[in-house]
C-alpha cells in the first residue's frame, strides 16, 4: 500500500533519489493509444532541476525510457514499465544527515516507522519521485486529448504575493512564457523577484497553484467515497509539500458566504450554470462546468540556515541544509500539479464506461 | 467503486434516505473488540436532526440496529453488518423537484450519470448516508480507545464568524456545552445568532469544522500516495458539502510563510516539535505530535428562498426549498468530522502493523 | 478482506446462519437494469433447504428483502443492500459444539484465528452464506441476458456414480426435471438411490458439478494474474466443500495429453475452434467458445455417526451430527455454483469494456 | 487490472518476452528483511530455459537486477523495483506468426482483445513473465523462513507417468538431484524417458505438479471470498498451462468418498490431525497441518508438427512450430509453483497479523 494511484488506469511506482534509477508501471491503459513522446519529455522538462535561475541548480536530464507495453508507438493494453535513471547523484552531499534529523523532513518518520532508510536525498521521500508522475499523467493527458479533455495550472501565490483573479481574467496560454509559470507578467516579476530575495536569505518560501480543467463531460465522479473532488483532492496532498486543498471558484470565500451567493444557477440544458461556485463538480459528479481548484504548498523544509534538530541517539544537534535546493517548490510544481489531474480524470472517465450499459 | 472506504478496516455502505433503511458493512474489524453501544448511538445522536432549534425540525431517531459480526458483546472478527431505519420519510415533500434539478445539488448529475435516480431527499445523495459512518468511525474510535488516541472537532467558525484561536489555547471539553458545538462560549452565542438570522431569512450559511487527534504515536500513514494527510482530505472532502481542507498548525498561512518561520524543530527523542506546523505528519507520516486539520463546509444548497433553475426537458422554471433542513450544516457535522478522522486513523493503524515483522 | 469479490461489480456480505439475518451489498451494477424478481427467488429456492426428500430437512423460506439501489424496479447505479432473514434458527441443536471442535469443519480455525466464535451452526462459516450469493448471481444473470450470455450447471458425479459423458451429449433443459439435478434421467436415478443410502448409514457422499457458460464473446478477462479461469476457480474454490476446480473440456485428461491430441485448431474467423479442450479460454482470455469447468466438492463433514475429537481445553471427546444436515450437497450446490459463474463473468465483462476506447 | 497479485505484499509485472527487459515492483515487502540474493539466483536458475537437455535449449541468464527499496542488503518497506533484461531476443524466430493464430495459444484473444499485440514470442502470454514471479516469491519465502515456514513442489506426473505416492512418503530433499525435479528416482527415469520421446515426436505433454508448505501455523486465511486455498488456486491457475487445481490428500479422491472416509480427526491441542485429507486447510483458514495441493499443466501449444489455423483474415493456413520450446513444461515449472505459493502464504501471513489486536 501506499505507492499505487488509481482504480482503472494504475500507476504503480519505485524507486529513492539517490539509486540507480526511479520508475513506475502503468497498469490498465487502454490500447491503441499513440504516444507523443516529445509531449511526454516536454512535460518532464517542466519539472526538471536546474531549469532556470529560480530552481535547483542540480541537474538531471530526466529522460524516461519506456520498458513495454508500447509496439509500433502504440500503447498495447499490457503494463507500460518505465523507468528514469538518476543521474546527479551527489551523494556524499547528504553524509551530513545519516544520523540526524532534518527539521520538517520525513527523516524521523521513516526511521522510526521502518528501523532504516535511505538517508541519501531524503531517499523515497524525495520530490524525484514526481517525474514518475509526470510520465503518467502525460500519457493520461494523451487520452484526454481524444475527447477535448484540457488541463492547465499556474502558479497563483508566491508568500505574500497573491492574485486575486479569476482564471477567466487570464490568458492561460502565457503560462510558460515565464520561469515562475504565472499568466500575469506585473504578478510573475513581483513572484520572480520574491523568489529570489527568499534564496539571498539562505530561506524559503510557500505559495500556491490554481489547476483548471476544461471539457470534461457531465458524469465523472463516483458519488459517496470515491467523489470527484475528494479523489483529486487526495492526488493532489499526495503532492510533497502540499498541506491544502480547495476546489470550488476562487476569489469568494464559500464557507464563509451564503447558500444565496453562491448557488449555481443552472441556466442551460447541458448543464452549463451561470455562476461556477461549485467548480464543475455536484455531489462528487462533474457537472459539464470548467473544474477548478486551488493547491497550497508549504516552504520547502531545507534551508541554508542553522536549525535545532536532534540525531539519531537523541542529542541536540544543529544543522544547516547543502546540496541544491529549490527555495520556492511552485514553479516546478505546476506539471506535478497538472499530473495528478490528469491522472485522477482519466480515471474517472474509465471507471465512468461502466456505469449505465 | 464508492461506496467503500479504507483498506483494511473497510465501512461499505447503502441505502437512499427515503427509502427502507440506510447501512452498512464494516469488513476488517478485529476481533475482540468490546462495544459500547451508548457511545456509539450517543455519537449518532450528536448527529441526527431535530437535536436543537438551529438544526432541521425533521425527526429521526437514528437507531442503529447490529445484524452480524458481534457475539456476547464482543467483535468476532467477521463482518458487523447494520442498518438504520428511515422513520420520517415525508416522500411527499419532494414530489415538486421529481423532474426538476435544484441548483447546487446533484440532482442533474446523478440523472446525467445514470439515467434514473431516486429523487426523494436527495436519494443516495442525501448527507443522511453520514449516519452510516458514524456507526463505523465510533466503532474505529473504541479500537483507538484502547491506545489513548482521542479525536475530537469543533466548529470554528460560522460564516463571518471565526475564531483565531488556537485548540491549544480553548478547554475541548466543553465543545458539547452549547448547540453550535464550539468550544468558546462568547464565539458559540455569535455563531447561533448567526444562524437564527441567515434561517430567518430562508438562507444558509457556510463554516468550518476543526479536528484534532491526540496520542497518535509515529509511524502511521503510507509514504507517497496513502499520505496520512491525504487519506484525512480525502475522508473530509467526501462529506456532503465539505469543498477545502487543510492540514498543519492554524493561525498562520503556511502556504505565504517562509521555511525560517514554520520549520518545526524536534526537542525530544519521542520527535516532540517546538512548533506544530506541520500538523503531526511528516512525509506522509505521523510525527507524535497532535494531528490537526481544518475542514471547509460551503453553504446548504437548499434554501427558502425563489431559485431558477430547469427541469428535465431543460425548460426554465423557478424553483424553492420546501421540506426541513438545516440552515447551517457545521454543528451536526461535528460527530461526522469525528468519525472520518476516526476511521482513517484506525485504518493507518492496522496497516502499521506490518511494516515491520 | 475476506468478505467482497468483484473488481467493478462487487458483492460485500454479511451475516452469521443464527443471527437476525444475513445479507450483502452489491456496489457496480450498471443503472437501469429491469430485476426480475421471479428469478432470483426462483434461484434462491434451488438453493434453499427442505426443497426435497434428499436434502435437509431444515426449512427456511430464503426470501431476499431489497432495501437500497432500486427504483421503479429498476437498479439506480447505487448499491443495492439487500437481507435475508433467518427463521428457522433451533440454536439449541449446536449447544453441544459450543466447546467442542467438530472434525472437518472450521469451529477449530475460526476459534484460533479470531479468539471468539458464534459456534451456533457455524456461524459466519455455515453454507447459509451462499444464499447471498445466489442474490447476487441472479441480478448478474440479469445483466448477462442482454447479451446472450447463459449459464447453466449440473450434477456430474455422486460419490462413485460418475457420468462420462459430454455436456453437448445431454439436453441440458433436463436439469431440473429431477431432485439431483443431473440431465440424465439414469444417472439421475442412481445418484439419488446412493444418497439415500449413504442418508441412511449416518454418512455424507461427495460428488462433482459441471457449469458451462455459451454466448460469451471473445476478450473477457485480464491476462496475467486475473485471467478469467484463475477468477473462475476462486470463485468455486470460496464455495463451502469445494476441493478442486478444472476447466477444460472433459472426458479427456488434459495433463495426461499430447499437444498434438489437445491442442483446439481455430477453423472460423470469429474464433470457432474445432475441439475445445481449452474450456473457451486462451491466455486467460475468452475465446468465443464455450466456457466449461467442473467443480468437485468434498462429502459434508457433518456426519451422523459417532466421531473422535478435542474440546476447548484439549481433551479428547466423542461427538456425533446433530441438527439437519444434507448427506450430499451438490443438489443444492447447483445454483451457487451458476451464481459464482455468473459473478465472475458480469465482471469480467464491464472490467473489458475499459480495454479499448 | 490483471497484472497485480496480492493485498498486502503486492507484486505488479511488466514485461513482453521480447522487448527490452521484463520486470516488477514488489510494495508492501516489510523492512528490515535481509536479502539473500544467492538463493533469489538460485531460484531463477531452477525456472530458466537452457538448464537441462529435456528443456528449451534457449538461453537466458535470467538475472535479476534490483532497482530500489534495498539499503545495506536489506529492504527498506518502500518498494522493490526488479528488471531481468531479456537477452536471448531472437524475434526473427517469430516473424511467421506475425498474421496468423497459433492453435491454443493467446494470439487471437489478445488481438481481439486488444486489436493490437506485440506477437514476438507470445509478448505478454509468454511464460518469461513467470521470472518475475520466481523473484518475489523468493523473497516472500525469505520472510517466511523466519517463522519456518518452507515450501517445496515436485513433478508428480508426465502424461501417464503418474506417481501414486504421498509425499510422506518421499525424501524431498531428492527433488532436485534429477533434471526433472522428481523426488523418486524410479518414476524420475521413466519421465525423462517419456519427455524425451515425446519431444523427438515433434510433440508435448502435459503433467502435475504436488506443492507442499509446512509449518504454516492455524489462522492464516481470511474466510468466505478469500479463503487461503482459494487464493492458492487462483495462484496456481495464473500459471501458464495450468488447468487444474486439488487441495487436499492426495491418493484418495475425496469427492467420491465419504465424510466417514475423509473427515480428520483432531487429535491434539495444536490441532494436529489423525489424517490429512484436508490439505491443512478448513473453512479458508490453515489449521496447522501440511499444507498440499495438486497442480495440473496441459501440455505445452507449440508443437513442431504441422496444424491447420486462420490468419487475421480469416484465411485458413497451416503453421508449423519453429523456435526452442520445452516438450515438457513441469520441471521448469518447479520453482514458479514454489513461488506461486510462496507469495500467497506471506500475504496471508501479513494479513492475519491484524485479525486481533
Amino acid at each position: 500500500m501506499g505507492n499505487s494511484i488509481g482504480n482503472i488506469f494504475k500507476l504503480t511506482t519505485f524507486g529513492e533519489s539517490h539509486g540507480k534509477a526511479i520508475g513506475g508501471i502503468i497498469d490498465g491503459c487502454p490500447a491503441g493509444i499513440k504516444l507523443d513522446f516529445d509531449f511526454i519529455q516536454k512535460q518532464l522538462d517542466r519539472r526538471k532541476p536546474g531549469q532556470s535561475k529560480i530552481t535547483t541548480q542540480r541537474k538531471e536530464s530526466d529522460k524516461v525510457e519506456f520498458i513495454s507495453g508500447i509496439f509500433d508507438g502504440k500503447t498495447t493494453g499490457t503494463p507500460i514499465g518505465f523507468i528514469i535513471k538518476n543521474e546527479d547523484k551527489k551523494s556524499e552531499d547528504y553524509s551530513h544527515i545519516k544520523d540526524v534529523f532534518r527539521p520538517s523532513h520525513a527523516d524521523f518518520t521513516y526511521q522510526k516507522k521502518y528501523g532504516i532508510r535511505d538517508y541519501r536525498g531524503g531517499g523515497r521521500s524525495s520530490a524525484r519521485e514526481t517525474a514518475n508522475w509526470v510520465v503518467a499523467g502525460s500519457i493520461a493527458q494523451l487520452i484526454l486529448n481524444k475527447i477535448n479533455v484540457k488541463v492547465s495550472a499556474y502558479v497563483s501565490s508566491v508568500g505574500k504575493i497573491q492574485m486575486n483573479k479569476c482564471y477567466k481574467d487570464m490568458d492561460l496560454s502565457l503560462i510558460d512564457t515565464n520561469i515562475v509559470r504565472c499568466p500575469d507578467a506585473d504578478f510573475a516579476e513581483k513572484m520572480i523577484s520574491e523568489i529570489g530575495k527568499v534564496k539571498k536569505l539562505g530561506d524559503t518560501i510557500g505559495g500556491e497553484i490554481t489547476c483548471i480543467a476544461t471539457g470534461v463531460p457531465v458524469g465523472w465522479g463516483e458519488p459517496v467515497f470515491d467523489k470527484l473532488h475528494a479523489d483529486i483532492g487526495k492526488s493532489m496532498l499526495s503532492i510533497n509539500a502540499v498541506h491544502g486543498f480547495k476546489y470550488g471558484f476562487g476569489g469568494v470565500e464559500i464557507s464563509s458566504s451564503k447558500g444565496s451567493e453562491v448557488n449555481d444557477i443552472i441556466i442551460e440544458e447541458d448543464g452549463t450554470t451561470k455562476t461556477n461556485y461549485s467548480g464543475g463538480i455536484q455531489g462528487g459528479i462533474s457537472n459539464g462546468n470548467d473544474i477548478y481548484c486551488e493547491v497550497a504548498f508549504k516552504p520547502v523544509a531545507t534551508i541554508m540556515q542553522k536549525q535545532n534538530s536532534i540525531d539519531k541517539e537523541g542529542n541536540r544537534i544543529e544543522i544547516q541544509g547543502k546540496g541544491r535546493h529549490d527555495a520556492c517548490v511552485v514553479p516546478r510544481a505546476v506539471p506535478i500539479v497538472e499530473s495528478m489531474m490528469m491522472l485522477t480524470l482519466v480515471d474517472a472517465y474509465l471507471i465512468n464506461k461502466i456505469k449505465k450499459i
